[in-house]
């Protein structure tokens, strides 16, 4: 179980959410509170939009606790947009390509959970990469693949019209309906963070499991999304219940609507 | 282009040929001779066996010539059958899972070529890995995908009993269709090595492109094949011919002796 | 505070003591049970003695539980002498020069503790290591700086003459007086490990402060020396006293015996 | 010799002059070509100026060329100030410490050359940096030793009122002394930058050898300085003198003039 956090508002500096909190997301990388796996030290990453409509990448495999440059980059790298990322394997190599966000043209993704008997159902799920996106397939996590899907599934082309919601829910039922192929009612867990660099949107699904913790919380100054709280004023957060996603578009009022509610599996 | 060694023969330091000859694999990594890439600073790796049937790994993504833990490796491992390798990436990443050489069970393989338009080809040359075997698939190289095809190709199971020319032949015939299937005629290089831990095998191969170095030199401590010679008395240095396969079994003479001679590609 | 493992005995595998129990060394990186800091993530080493009168080292930032080539030569090195060493940084930076097991000429170190206001008394302590022993300071631990003051108060030159635990008596003696010097009082904890390929010493040592736990264990095949013990079956383990030093040399009893007491060191 | 850039200008994006042009500090990384390493394949910084008064730093321990982070960071990292280098190593390990540049409080320094004998005279350069500094080693080599010199030279304190050319001349004529004592004449290089985040300041000078390759251009945008030109068109720059030290302050143009010539050390 990975700790992340995704921020969207006015252009801060990344310290402010990734290093400096009581419980921050570097605090959590050593001690998560709300985990099945206390210890995040499997490498981590940062994402960010700036001027140039792709978003920046820097991804390591040591942990984000020891490493200097994250530091130095969290205050001087200053964003309306970014993700963070601390990473506790659930079986793939601890490779830069194997860390999250992973970014594809304008989009940024990043993921908290798994997909069960990922070795027997990885062919299946890469299968669903379109031709065109299977060069970007740089590692070999199942969440890289579920992103890749998400893209194939209406985001490539026009940003604009794109429905990062009805793209993802295509790609989670697919996904539900693998698990549950042949009676095997694999456990998938799916908390995740999407943006095309204006808008961002957070799922917390699980089908045959809990679903991984998810929170928000909306200022003046924007909207910050996290695994789990970064201080310990409770009141300050709003708990994301499950099978929702959280939108927050640029220039519009936060929203938390259902997403394939287990009722709507069931009867797909 | 990479550059490889390979050894079989009396137990002995790795030191022997990977860090002390004029122009040891170490050398070859700042300035190869015989290569396009006179440098392979992108990552290395060690493959040897000892007591254990399954083979140890020692893989770095920094520059073999400034790795202080390799210096000290190959001055305290003892093999009788070893691989070195020293990496210039051809677009793949740089992480330790794509390193060659590769282990899987008692196999172990390593490889200097490409195949030609990878991208387009990759997703058929993954259908080549029997599923029993693409859990194994934990980096994103063609050379790795080669190697668990060719497993997978006859030499699971028994040991004892498998043919990994017969097989290495299968895979690489389905290779070379692949790359001139619909008149595209893309180059495909194989010089690469095969161990099952006894008996070593060393393939020079190509279609449609020139085959990459390969050289030889049996003493009376064992068998060293090369991708370009260690010291510059080339006399002790037999070079592989094209499209030949070098078989150093255990207790026998090493052979050359002809593999998929193109002649015969035209005829499959 | 780190975690370490040291052996001397019959040539076995490192997997043995530092992989395979169920509470290995590598399980102390993740869990530490004795120590105030519980993680042990920030690098690590192996230190060896083969047939090579100097000893082997691997080093590596990453965090020990996620190093897939120590796996590997835990399982294929072999020795009758080794070190093992997980880190939990005490303010240096974390690269492989400032892991543990620090190695120079046929001498073999290793370290838990620290010397209090590390930067106040840096200086001090280097200044105790002789000119011809200052090039080998390729780190900026006060562990190293310790070691290589030990090595010059009479290890350098004749390893057999040499009294290591005199040697290491005077150095201690003298930061004793370096951390009270001028009232300060400042805490010293000293639980360390010290080889020539022959003889295994392993001190347990603290003024102004709790000494870092030591425990041991002598077997048919071997002693093994250990910050906590690798089963939960305890019976197994002798606890090291405070102020005492663990002594295993080659073909003869182990022995504990007190090592600069507090008495002693008031007196001086 | 490493090679390096530094610019202070406008506020562009780092990739302008770091991965951009012809011949960009990645390709010198490669293939320097008015050096004696071609290959500066040791490891790489980024240091750079944006809203905090301190400067970030990015440094890294793989080769330059192969790190996807730092492609990331030069398209996104916008800076008035900045400083990129590539090195290679003189014999100090390959450790994000000692990989340039370095930063203390608002300083910035990088460095291409060295010291003879390193080795010999190390405790004495060491020896220049004051107490208050030693902290602020956290590498072991010559040019952090210098840096730190440099700041104990009269740069600490009021940023304001330093002189950096005269406290690096301080500290480059005590070390032509150091080097000339007892008649050894070991050579000394010392082309660098330093800059406290307003003002640029490049050395080039050397006693006992030739000086490293200096050169810079002076446009509307601003100034760069470099090890060697970033394009074939060598019209566009200027070759900075031996003994020189380019000053180029915000709001001035810039100057090139003397520093500390051959004969005034004699005199001295």
């Amino acid at each position: 179980m990975c700790r992340w956090i995704a921020y969207r508002g006015q252009t801060i500096a990344l310290e402010h959410y990734v290093t400096e909190p009581a419980h921050s997301l570097i605090s959590q990388s050593i001690h998560a509170l709300e985990s099945t796996a206390a210890l995040n030290g499997d490498g981590f990453g940062l994402g960010w939009y700036g001027q140039h409509p792709e978003p920046g990448l820097y991804r390591e495999v040591r942990p984000a606790w020891s490493d200097e440059n994250l530091r130095y980059l969290c205050r001087h790298l200053r964003s309306h947009l970014f993700f963070a990322h601390v990473r506790a394997a659930t079986g793939t190599a601890i490779t830069r390509p194997n860390c999250h966000p992973f970014a594809c043209g304008r989009w940024l993704f990043m993921h908290n959970g798994f997909i069960g008997s990922w070795n027997r159902l990885r062919r299946k799920v890469e299968a669903l990469i379109p031709d065109e996106l299977y060069p970007s397939r740089v590692g070999t996590t199942d969440s890289e693949a579920v992103f890749l899907a998400i893209l194939g599934a209406g985001l490539i082309g026009s940003v604009v019209q794109a429905d990062p919601v009805a793209a993802t829910a295509r790609v989670i039922a697919e996904l539900v309906r693998l698990v549950n192929e042949e009676g095997y009612g694999e456990p998938l867990r799916f908390t995740a963070a999407l943006s095309n660099g204006q808008d961002l949107y957070a799922f917390r699904f699980a089908v045959n499991d809990a679903a991984n913790s998810l929170y928000y919380r909306s200022e003046r100054k924007g909207v910050v999304v996290v695994s789990e709280p970064l201080d310990s004023d409770r009141s300050h957060w709003t708990a994301v219940p499950n099978d929702s996603v959280v939108i927050a578009r640029a220039g519009e009022p936060v929203e938390v609507v259902p997403f394939l509610s287990r009722r709507q599996d069931a009867a797909e």
